[in-house]
Formats: C-alpha cells, sequence, structure tokens
C-alpha cells in the first residue's frame, strides 16, 4: 500500500483544460496502438484469456483451460493445489503489506517461468497498487510503482505485448515512455481511424469506449462498455447521459456522491473503432495531473514534459485504510475528465485526464464527496487566431488611412489646430468597427461552420480560448461608445438658424399712402410659422431608421420564444426547441455573440428595408414632412454642422407668402398641387430644396458676429429685468439682423458673399470631402439624399445600430442573460435618446431665439 | 399465475388526478389504523418475525427463531425437514401452474394448524398473486383474488392482526371493505397525527414513507424506506428525487425504462409518523384504478363505490410469460403515482393511485416501457369557489347598479334611443373589473397564502382546478377588451372645434379710415397659431400616464432576470434563483397569474405615482403644456364627447393678441411671467381655463347645424376642382361662421344661448352625473383636473392598464412564457396605439378643416 503519500492532500479537483498544442510534422511517424479485441468468450478451448495483454493464448503442453477459484476482498491466497487454493486473512499492519508487496513482486519476476498461473494476477496486482499511488515514483524502488519499473526494465528483453513497446509480456500497460514530446506524438501524429459526421446517411457520432475492468488484486472481472455505470457517477437519465458520447457535445457532471463505497476498480480504457468480425481497439493515453516524478508534477508542466500512463481507478476507499483493511477508511481519493480533441476533420486520440483528491474522511455516513466528469473537444485553433489577427491588422491600417481622410476633410471644414484629437476620435470609430466586423465574422463562421457541418471539421474554441474575442468585443464596444458619445456631442451643438422669408403685408400700401395718413406700424409678421417649424426640427432630433423597441423586441422574441438561443449551445445539433429530458451543455460565448449580434443586425437591417422602402413611401416620412413643412411655411433652415460647412433646406414659398387665413393656405396648396405655381427649388425651374453648404470664410465671420449677439444671452441689459429664460431686446434685433443677412446672401444681394450652386462629383460623395475650397464663393452642392439628417439621429443609424448591438451583447457576454440584455439596451436608449432631446432642444431653443415653451 | 387477464391491455397510463372530493361530517368515526414500527432485528431470542402482522410474535413451546433457505426464482420448495430444503424447478405450463396455485391455497388453509412455519409465506404468495392481478376479483373462486377472500371470510371468525378488522391473522392485509363511502371515510376522517411546518424553528416537511417489501413467493425481504430505488424509478440526482417527500412540492417524472426487469417486488407502504422509541406506521391505502370488481372498473367510478386496497408491485415480468417461466415475457405490467391531499391544516392519509399497464413486448432488449411517478396535493376547494362565486355575484349585482347609474348619465348627456346598448357596453366594461378583481384577489390569494404560510394551512387548487379560474379570466379580458374597442371608437368620433379668439390688427383703423381711403382687405389672421394646437393636440392624443415599454420591460425583468417566475412554481418556496440541480417542479396557473397580474399593476401603480408626482413636475407635463398653449395662442378648444356634454379649454390670451412677432411674444411671456396682466380664466380674475361643459339642446342644434356644412366634404362643389383633401370655399365659410358662433357664445353674446359657470357637487364628482339639465341655459363645470383628457388614452390609464395586465396574462396563461406576452403585449400596444393615432388624426382633420399635412 502507497500510504507514504496519503497525507498529499490535492485542494483542486477540477481539470485545467487548456492545453498548448502544436502541430508537429515531418518528425518521428509513431506507432499506432491498435489491438483487436478479445473477450474471454472468444477463446477456443486450448486458449486461455491472458489478462495482462487482453488476448488469447494457447495453453501450455499438458494443461488445459480453466476458470479459478479466488479469495475474497482482504484475504490472500496462501497455497495453490490446481483445484483448491487456501485463503488467508490478509495482514492487517503497515510493515506486513510491505512484505505482501514484495511478495507480489517477487510473484511478478517469476512469473517468466510459467509456473504460471496466478502470478499473472500478481502482477496486476503490484501495478494497481501504483496506480492507486497516482503514477509517482521517484526512482527509490521501495514503493509500487518503482517495483513495477525495476521489473518493467527487467523484462526489455522480452517480446512486448501487441507489439507495443511500453506493454511488457504479462505486465499490465502503466507508462508511455519518459522520452520529452513523446506525448505530443502520441496524442497527435495519427488520427483516430474513424469519421465523424453531424448528419446524412453515414451520420455517425457515437464515441464507442470500452474499459477491461480489474479489481485490487489483479483479476479481470469484464469487458465493460464505458457510460454510467462506471466513468459516469452522477445519477441522470440515460439520455442525458449518452450525450456525454455524442461527438461534438461539450458534456459536464458534477455529483455529490454519499456514503461508502465498494472496492476500487480499475479501469484500462480504449476505443472501439468497430471492425465487424475483427473489432479493433485503440488504448486511450491517460494523463494524471497528480502524477509526480521525483517529486515534480511533470503533467502539470508543458505538454513536452507531459508523461502519459495508462489505468485508472475512481474511488479508492482501500489505500486510505490505516493499520487493517477492517477499519474505516481516513481517506478516499477520487475524480476524473475525458477531453477527447480534434484537428481538421481528423480526430486524434482522445486523452483521458484524471485529478484525484484526497478527500479527509469525517463521517462516513453522511459525508458528500464531490466529483466530476467532462468531455470537451478541442481544436488548435492557432490558426484561427492568426487568421483574425491578420484581419484586424490589415483593417487596423486601412482604418488608419480612413480616419485620416476623415480629418483632412474635417481640417478642410473648419480651421482648428487640435487635429490630433479629432484624428483619434474619427479613429475610434473606424476601429471600433474593424473589431465589430472581425468578431462578428468570427462569431458568424463557428456559427455556421460548427452548427451546419456535415463532416466534423472544425470544433468549438473553448471558454479559455474565447477570452481574446471577448476582449474585442469589449474594445469594439468601448471605441464605440467614444463616437457615438462624439457624435452626440457635435449634434447638441450644432448652428442652427430659421430664415424667415415673410415680409409684412402692409409694407406696400403703408409706402403708397405714407404721406397723406398717421403714421402706422405694420401688421407685425407671425412668429407662429417658426415656432411650427422650430417645434417639428425638434421633434425629428431623435427618430431613427428603425423602431429601436421593436428591434429589442424582435430579437427576444427570436432567440427566447422560438429558442434561437439554443443554436448557442455547445453541441453540433441545430433543433430549436430541445425536450426537457435532453442534455442540455453549456453555452459557447463565441455562439452567443455570433447569433446575438447576427440576429440583430438582420433584424435592424429589415425594420431600416421596411421603413424605408414601404413605411415611408405609403404611411409618412418625417425628414420629408419636415422639408415640405418649410416651403409651406416660407421659413428656409440653415444647419452649420461645422464651421464652415452645413447644410440648407430651402423653405421660400413659392407664393410669396404664408402667413394667412385657412382659405389662402387652403388655395395655395391646391395650386401648387395642380402644378399652378413655380417649383420649390433654389434655382428657378428646379425643385431641389436641400444642400450641403461649404461656406466662405468672410460669410462665417460675420455670421459669427451676428450670432454673437444673439447667444448674448447671460448678459444682462440695462432696461430690461434679468428674468431667465427670456430675451432681451437687443437679441430680438440681432435675430432680425441674421434673419436679413442670411435672406439677403440666399437672395445673392452680397456680392462679396456670394454662392454658386453644384452637384457634387460622385468621387467627392464617396469619399465624404470637397476638392474646391469656398475661398471667394460660397458652394451650395446639390443634395437630394437630405444628408442634413447627419445632424439627427436619423442621418447616423449605422452607428446606432451597432452600438446598440455591442451594448447588446457585452450585457449578455457578462451575465449570459438575453434577457438583461435585452431590458438594459431599452434603459441605455431611453436615456441617451432623453439626453439628446433634452440638449438638442436647449441648443435649438438658444440658436434660434425660440422660447422653449414651444418645443413641445 | 392470473394469465386470465392478460390481454387487457390499458391504453393510457397516466394517472387522472380529479378526485372527487366532499367532506363528510357527523358521520362514523372511523378506525385510525396505526400500527407500531417492528424490524427483523427488534424481535428478542424468543421471538420471531410475523411477516404477515409485521410484528414480533413468541415462538410456541419447544421452537427457536431461525432464518431459513428459500428456493431460487423459478423454484419450488418441494419438502422441507426443518433444516433444509429440497427446491425443485416450478411446473413450466399453465394447468400445473394452476395447480401451484392450489397447493398454495391448501397451505394457506392449512395454515391455522401452525405446523407452520413456510405457510405463512403460502399466504402471502397468493395474496401477491391476487395484486398481481391488480386486485381485480368476479366472485368466482378459481381467481387469485377469490381463492384470497374465500380464505379471508373462512378466518372472520380468528383474531385480526393489529387490531385491524381488514387485515386477518396469517394473511396479507389486501383490501379495506367494499362498503360503499367507505373510502372517503378511510381518506377524509382523522388526519394524520403529523404537523407540517414550512419555516421557522419546528420547520418539518418531510414525508418519510417506509414499505415491506416482499418477493413474489410471499418471503419478506426487508423495510425500505420509499425513494429513489424503488417507487422512484426514474435516474435522478438524489437532490432532485428527495423533492418528492417534501411536502408542499408538486412532483412529476416520467421516464422509459430499457430492457429486463428482475422478478417483482410487492411493497406495503406506511407512512412514518415518528415517535421516537416506539415508531409508529400509518399503513396507507391504494386505489388501483384498473381494479376489477365482477367486471366494473369500479375506482374510476366516484368515490362512493371506490374499494381501496393493499399492496402494490411496478413492474411484472412474471405473468406475461407463458407456458414457461423460463420463456420471455410476451407483456410487462408497469406503472404508479401518489397523491397526497391535505385540508385546512390537517393532512389526511395520502392516498396512492397506481394504474397498471400491459406492454406487448416485441423486443427485450431495445424496447423501452414508460412510467411516470407523480405526488399532488389536494385540498378540497369548494369553500374557496364558493366564495370565488359570491364575490362575483354580489360583485356583478353592484356592477349592475353602476351600469345603470352610467347609463342614465349617459342618456342626459346624449338624446339617443339605443340604450340598452350602451347599458351592455358599459356593463361589459364594469363586468370585466369584477372579474378582475375577483381573478387578481384569487391569485394574490394563494400567492400571499400558499407562499408565505408557516404551518401548512393551504394548498395549491390542482390543474383541473384552475379551469374556472382561467375561464374568468378570459372573462374578463374578453369584457375588458369590449370596453376598450368603445371607448376607442368613442375617442375618434368625439367632436373639437378650435375657436380661434384672433381679430384682425388692421380692423380698428379701417373703420376709423374707411371714408377716406381707398377700401383695403384687413391683413389676415394667420391661422398657424390654429395649426400649432391642432399639432399638438394630434400629438397627445396616445400619450399616458405610464411609458407602456418600460412597463413591459420593467415586468420582465422581474419576473425573468431578478427570478420572480420562481415563485410560480407549485412547490411553498420563496427563494428567486434555483440551483440547476433542484427539482423544479410545474408552474401553477393560478399563481402565475396572480404573480404577473399583481406586478404589472404594482410597477403601473410605482409609474403612475413617478409620472404625476415627480416627471410631470419636474421635467414636463403635455396636458398642462397643451392647455398653456392654448392660452398663449389664443385659441380655446371645445371637444364634445356626447352630444350635449364636453369639454371646454380656454385659450383667450390675456394680451388681446397672439399672432404677432418674436418681440411681442416675448414681451407677453414676460409681461404674464411677473403678473403685469389680467388672468387666464374664463371668469374675470379667476385662472380656471378647464371645463366641463353641459350645452343646451338649442346650442347644440345650431352647433350641429354650422357642423354640417364643414363636413360636407365630399360634396363637390361646382366651381372648385373635386381634389380631395382640400376643403371647398362654403367648408372655409362654415368654418368661420363657427369661429364666430361659438366665440360669440363664450363671450355671452346670444340671450338664447347663454351659460353659466359653477362648481360640480362633490356628488356630482363621485357618480359621475350631472343633477342639473342644461334645458335654458348651458352650464360650464369648473374643471381644474383637466378632465378633458378623458377623450384621449391619458385620461384612460386605468381602462389601458387593466387591459394590457389582462392581456399579458392571458397570453401567458396560453404559453406559459412571459417573454412571448412580452413581446405580444408590446405588438398590441404598437398596433392600437397606430389605430387610434391614424383614425385620430383623420377625425381631427375632419372636424377641424386643418390639413392632414399639418398633423405631423
Amino acid at each position: 500500500m502507497a500510504t507514504g503519500t496519503l497525507p498529499l492532500v490535492f485542494s483542486r479537483h477540477k481539470v485545467p483544460l487548456t492545453l498548448y498544442l502544436f502541430i508537429y510534422m515531418g518528425l518521428l511517424h509513431c506507432q499506432q496502438f491498435i489491438i483487436p479485441f478479445k473477450a474471454p468468450s472468444d477463446c477456443r478451448a486450448e486458449q486461455f484469456f491472458d489478462i495482462s495483454s487482453l488476448s488469447c493464448v494457447s495453453c501450455g503442453p499438458n494443461q488445459r483451460r480453466r476458470l479459478s477459484c479466488v479469495c475474497q476482498t482482504g484475504y490472500q491466497t496462501l497455497t495453490t493445489d490446481k483445484m483448491s487454493i487456501t485463503c488467508q486473512q490478509c495482514p492487517i499492519d503497515k510493515p506486513v503489506c510491505a512484505v505482501y508487496l514484495t511478495l507480489r513482486y517477487i510473484n511478478c519476476i517469476l512469473q517468466p517461468l510459467r509456473s504460471v498461473f496466478s502470478n499473472l494476477t500478481a502482477c496486476q496486482a503490484l501495478g494497481n497498487m501504483c496506480v492507486m499511488n497516482m503514477h509517482s515514483f521517484s526512482g527509490v524502488s521501495t514503493d509500487a510503482c518503482g517495483l513495477f519499473n525495476t521489473i518493467f526494465r527487467s523484462k526489455a528483453s522480452l517480446s512486448s505485448t501487441q507489439d507495443i513497446s511500453y506493454w511488457r509480456a504479462n505486465l499490465p500497460w502503466l507508462y508511455y515512455g519518459d522520452e520529452p514530446g513523446l506525448a505530443s506524438r502520441v496524442l497527435q501524429t495519427d488520427p483516430v481511424p474513424t469519421g465523424f459526421s453531424f448528419r446524412g446517411t453515414k451520420k455517425n457520432t457515437d464515441i464507442r469506449l470500452l474499459a477491461a475492468v480489474y479489481n485490487v488484486r489483479g483479476e479481470f472481472l469484464r469487458w465493460e462498455p464505458v457510460g454510467g455505470k462506471n466513468l459516469q457517477l452522477c445519477p441522470q437519465p440515460a439520455t442525458k447521459q449518452a450525450a456525454a458520447f455524442s461527438f461534438g457535445t461539450a458534456y459536464q457532471e458534477s455529483v455529490k456522491l454519499l456514503g461508502s463505497h465498494p472496492e476500487p476498480l480499475f479501469y484500462d480504457v480504449f476505443m472501439d473503432l468497430g471492425g465487424g468480425e475483427n473489432p479493433k481497439l485503440l488504448p486511450l493515453p491517460t494523463l494524471v495531473l497528480n502524477q509526480q516524478y521525483s517529486g515534480r508534477f511533470i503533467n502539470q508542466e508543458s505538454m513536452r514534459n507531459w508523461y502519459l500512463s495508462r489505468r485508472m481507478f475512481l474511488i479508492d476507499m482501500l489505500s486510505g485504510r490505516e493499520k487493517s483493511l477492517s477499519s474505516l477508511p481516513k481517506v478516499i481519493r477520487v475524480a476524473s475528465s475525458l477531453v477527447p480533441r480534434t484537428q481538421e476533420g481528423q480526430v486524434f486520440p482522445p486523452l483521458m485526464v484524471v485529478t484525484y483528491r484526497d478527500v479527509p474522511i469525517t463521517d462516513i455516513n453522511t459525508q458528500t464527496v464531490s466529483t466530476s466528469f467532462a468531455v470537451e473537444y478541442e481544436m488548435d485553433q492557432s490558426e484561427a487566431r492568426m487568421k483574425t489577427d491578420t484581419a484586424l491588422g490589415v483593417m487596423g491600417g486601412v482604418a488608419v488611412l480612413y480616419s485620416l481622410l476623415k480629418t483632412v476633410s474635417w481640417k478642410r471644414r473648419i480651421s482648428s489646430t487640435d487635429t490630433l484629437v479629432k484624428f483619434l476620435f474619427f479613429y475610434a470609430g473606424d476601429l471600433a468597427n474593424v473589431f465589430f466586423i472581425v468578431t462578428v465574422g468570427t462569431g458568424l463562421y463557428w456559427l455556421i461552420f460548427y452548427k451546419a457541418q456535415q463532416f466534423v471539421s472544425v470544433l468549438l474554441p473553448l471558454p479559455p480560448q474565447e477570452e481574446k474575442l471577448v476582449t474585442y468585443v469589449g474594445c469594439a464596444f468601448a471605441l464605440k461608445a467614444v463616437q457615438f458619445l462624439h457624435k452626440l456631442f457635435i449634434q447638441v451643438s450644432v448652428d442652427v438658424f430659421l430664415i424667415d422669408w415673410e415680409r409684412p403685408r402692409s409694407k406696400t400700401s403703408r409706402t403708397v399712402q405714407a404721406a397723406g395718413e398717421m403714421k402706422r406700424e405694420p401688421s407685425p409678421v407671425s412668429i407662429w410659422r417658426t415656432y411650427f417649424v422650430a417645434n417639428e426640427w425638434n421633434e425629428i432630433q431623435t427618430i431613427r431608421k428603425i423602431s429601436p423597441t421593436f428591434q429589442i423586441m424582435a430579437v427576444l422574441f427570436f432567440l427566447e420564444v422560438l429558442g434561437f438561443s439554443s443554436l448557442a449551445l455547445r453541441d453540433p445539433w441545430t433543433t430549436l426547441q430541445r425536450p426537457s429530458e435532453a442534455y442540455t451543455p453549456s453555452y459557447s460565448l463565441t455562439l452567443r455573440y455570433g447569433l446575438a449580434a447576427t440576429l440583430w443586425l438582420c433584424i435592424g437591417l429589415l425594420q431600416v428595408i421596411f421603413f424605408t422602402v414601404f413605411y415611408e413611401h405609403f404611411v409618412e416620412d418625417k425628414i420629408r414632412q419636415f422639408v415640405d413643412l418649410c416651403s409651406i411655411s416660407n421659413i428656409s433652415v440653415l444647419l452649420l454642422s461645422h464651421r464652415c460647412f452645413g447644410y440648407y433646406i430651402h423653405g421660400r414659398s413659392v407664393h410669396g407668402h404664408a402667413d394667412t387665413n385657412m382659405e389662402e393656405m387652403n388655395n395655395n396648396l391646391r395650386r401648387e398641387q395642380e402644378s399652378l405655381c413655380g417649383q420649390r427649388g433654389l434655382l428657378p425651374n428646379t425643385d431641389i430644396q436641400t444642400f450641403q453648404v461649404a461656406l466662405s470664410n468672410l460669410l462665417r465671420m460675420q455670421y459669427d458676429r451676428i450670432q454673437d449677439s444673439i447667444s448674448r444671452r447671460n448678459r444682462p441689459s440695462r432696461l430690461t429685468d434679468t428674468t431667465m429664460g427670456h430675451f432681451s431686446e437687443p437679441q430680438c434685433k440681432a435675430y432680425h439682423t441674421m434673419n436679413h443677412f442670411l435672406a439677403s446672401v440666399i437672395d445673392h444681394a452680397h456680392p462679396d458673399m456670394d454662392y454658386i450652386v453644384k452637384d457634387k462629383l460622385m468621387f467627392e460623395r464617396v469619399i465624404g470631402m470637397e476638392f474646391l475650397e469656398p475661398s471667394e464663393k460660397s458652394i451650395f452642392y446639390n443634395d437630394e439624399a437630405h444628408s442634413f439628417s447627419n445632424v439627427l439621429f436619423y442621418g447616423n443609424e449605422a452607428t446606432l445600430l451597432i452600438f446598440d448591438t455591442l451594448f447588446f451583447c457585452v450585457v449578455d457576454l457578462g451575465s449570459q442573460s438575453f434577457i438583461l440584455a435585452a431590458v438594459l439596451t431599452y434603459l441605455q436608449q431611453m436615456i441617451f435618446s432623453f439626453v439628446r432631446n433634452a440638449l438638442g432642444r436647449r441648443n435649438l431653443a438658444y440658436k434660434t431665439l425660440v422660447d422653449k415653451r414651444f418645443l413641445i
């Protein structure tokens, strides 16, 4: 009994699943360890079943096959006279047990002499003791593994079993060699000669594992299929347990075992390769993480140092007994997990990773011991990672150029010095897009190629391999947030002025009769049209090309009601509704992200199409309505998003007057509908009302001068009360000055601040930059696309949609709850919409002098 | 072997759980069947364990206790010489088996002679055969149950075992008596002397069941706690299985069993009442639904006819073997469920309900057999049902009165004849409220009293008992929908007119200079203020006192993210987040409804409080804003929801003019803020601007006359083009006439259509009806509460909130998915809001002649 190592209590009992894999090419072609499957019943009459080599061996001369009696647990065979044995209770204290070990050793050593028969079990028993000692040895030959290795070396001259050099005749196969790098050769050189396929006629997802079961005395008990009875200790319905051996399904079960267990059993695990008449088995290597090699935990180091082994046990309540076998154990030893892996359509031999844990026993009847069993599939992700990084690098580089272009364009539209800051803002947005494209591409790639593959070619990244993706998504979100806030800030500080074209009606009559009549004020031009236009402009600040709430609801509907979220489970099936009795694997973050982002973008796109193609044509188009309203109300809108660049909506009424009563308004509308009057365009006989404008510096300076007086609201004037929220008389005067100035500029009344109207070149449109500089004359570019909506939410749908998508996904990655993500996304949209409206309203009131109370 | 009944294949295998319970009071006090618990090891040296009575019995003179050897399955004991037995293979064909049965019968009959010992097992074996025959007998004594009953009757003279008259000495207890009504006395007279408590120091929720286990040969094997090893055949983690015996948790498991099973075991189930030194057992009656009594399935009839029994088996692969015991069975027989019930703090003996099913075997190795195990708790719900019905009746009656009152009020406000139809509409709404209150009350009652109780006093209604509640909820929803649609229809057909008080500015100067000057049109009054007011009125059509989307999101957040939905599970626990390894019972519809409705109402109420107390005071109050806008724009609004009843918003500007430029508007606003001008009220020196108006018939007739001309838009006039959407000149004239007429009425310029302003009596407010009839003069009631919002969504929040609640709950009851309910509720809100907006806009344009294009 290897009681010497018992005080070692390992605190961790879950298996770390990160394995560093490298592809070795052109190296030694390793021996493919495949053996034929033989059960005792397969042996012919003159053969016996050699439990060491698991094969049928012919009996010697004058010998015949028989089944022998064995002693019970705790008893050892004393004498054997071919027909009967004598059993004696096992020695009860350690020194005697050491003697027993030595006896087994001697029996095993003597084995080649073939005075054979029960000595086969002696070697097995010695091996089992080594296994109970977690395969650890220190080079000193006094422990079980040391003794085993001494015998192993002594038999080097004999032929090896089944042509496998690590499996010596009459000995159990406990170790692979300790050559550095052997582990990767064993695990990664030759794929398993079985093809897995997820669908189609050749559908094959069954992993069939077989175990040769031995008891602690080294007797071969039976062949057992691996499953619910042995490695899977958690009581679960058979349908759930079967999922563990369905290829591609990540499986995890944990259980607390109660009470006592029978004597330990030892398993040599093989993979059943099928083969009809001549079934073949592939022995599976085991990695015991607790295994010590001269005091080092070599199996927790890099793969190069791994020392693979075979044979494992699940629960050992034997070696924890002190003094006597009949005493209660002080500790028991448990645990297991299984990690098969694949590489590009070829599945390499599964590796069993075992961690044993010593559990000190306090009360054997009530105490529980937790153990877990997991199946993970791993693929070398370095190529995918390299592709991702390459894409990021290339696109990041292109983004630099694009951001530079934007900065140049911005610099032409405005004269400022903080160019670097601006570049960083632009670059944040572009880099966010790069991260977004790469991450969504990755997610979508896994979603499509993993979930839709027929023959197994890709396997999902394991949770630790997903960390990089999560980081990228986080970067995309953070950068997008910077871009979004930057745009928000620009939008709520845009310069806006409403130019009223209406002139007092009585003006003409006054000049005619000025002489003979008492001086009379002309009836004032009503401000209500301006109020109306300002109010409408205020209302379209946060309208979008999609309905954001519908978006959330639709995504929730698909994910949680139709069950699309099942697509993110770590198994290869595409069924949406899983029956409750089926095993539900954990979620893959990659798939969740790919699924959520794709769904969000698709529904968003469908909504944009619906709203732009159908809704705005047949129900209402708020942007078009606003332009029409400008025209009907005889009010133009000048929007300056940059210092010398902005948008102009020409709203001069074709009827000359709009400030009139109902009859005339109706008449005007009817006349226009019947085309009895001119067209609405800025140029004669055109109907283009919307322009991008590049202002000359002179014009802008004049604008700024007047605007200064308008904005001077906080300076209390001498005459008026300092009631806030009202406008002083100089402000109103400045307003009229501005109105008059801008109207006269549009009317070409200022030769030094004149403008020309032209079409934008296609290339100018594409790169979003103007080539001509408005040095002498300002330039009005025809713009039928209503690009003035760029200063509204409406014109920035892409940014908003991506921001919402990333917000949703980031919350989901953090919480694994689509519902929480939906709720928080809704709150986020509500808050930003509220902020945008409030700040936009304040800006509008400040810039146009329209009292806030009319912006409702 | 009772092979005679084998052809009976029962198609149904789930147990119907509807049990008709009646409370029998003052009847025979039935014997409480409680026995002391004895295990074989409890017997003293001179005693033996009598497996029939499950008690220790003293050995006779010259006898000593011993354990005897028994034959294997398929073998029968031939001779016994006190020390050894001879086993012979069982007879292999039926005739011989009948002989065997008769042998057992004779052995059992001879038992009183006490030449004993193995004859005890003979009677048990005979009993087991009767159990395998599902306790059925036909009076003919050739089958097992018939033979058993013959013996049972023959032993009437002997003393009964354990003082229970149905348990005769040396015989197993198979039947309760067949007196009509005995079942209800056994089940409902004496409660179990164990108190269950869900929390606190005396927490006790464990139901401990014990079973005496026998094999088919009648040998007593052991006492077993009922649980994972026996009745619960579904492999589940122990934590889940334990939930079955946690009092109050509805439990259900189904499993498909595979392959062959060992010989049948027979269970006599007892409830362990504890009792320390002298443990007591309560035998549980069993109801075998397949049991036949002279060909009738009496246990599927009413409880009065039930014939309770004891002893059951789970899987019988024995009696399905034809010809020989070594042949494979043709059918196997399976299944069970368990139904304990309670009544007001007292738990009556649990009843085991068993349905056996014969499964024809096609391939014993691959075929699966489904079986289920369930625990249900039932309480007599007739009192609760009566209370509900009483509440419905009383409140329904009150609702009739209330609806009558409304109808009378409505009749006074309008003169029409279809009073009955109107009454039905009102009654629909009131009855919906009654149903809603009763159902929410019921749901809340169960939620609070079931989930929060410490000592067990109420148990949830079973699914079939919930049907009535679901029907009531359906009624509430249907009626509420009628009310909602009715209100919607009224709202989109309300009469509205905007009275413009503005008069042309040049009017005075024209009259002064009319003589000496060329005739000049006065500058027209701008229509834009009217457009502005109409546009704002259009915008507040569907605003509400809550944010409907936030409502949905908040409810989803509580239910699905915080896990409140766990409160609707059919167990007594109030933990929100359940660990995945815990058993999750099914949902109770009652609790789901109570939970969802309560949560919806609570969050709605909180929102209403937030919006009315905080938001409308500190952010914006759209209704107040609209009233202010009327005043600033010099426009009054007359709304007629009934023919002679409606609302008036007095918007006459205190400055005389509002159609002016920015300076004057600013001045006006400032002067008003500094209280330099009059107050806004209709009466001098008041500021009440909003009124409820009861119009005199004369006024209304005049109004109708003018309105007729306005509405005549579809009649093409001779002069104008018939372009739709424009208003003809006569219409505009009629508009001016109406404007002038209403303004002069408000100005008291029509002595025959004058009005008085008064306060409404408190009682008038409460019952919503006016006492004075506006026969001579119209009456304007001061109304500071802005009750004109009754023609908007805003004033009908209660109806909308309840409608939404019911919609949400109805979808959830149908789909058991809160998320689907949320999504559909959102769609419903969106659709109705869209419809209301579109129709309201059309109505507004139609009634006020404001072109639709200005209602944006």
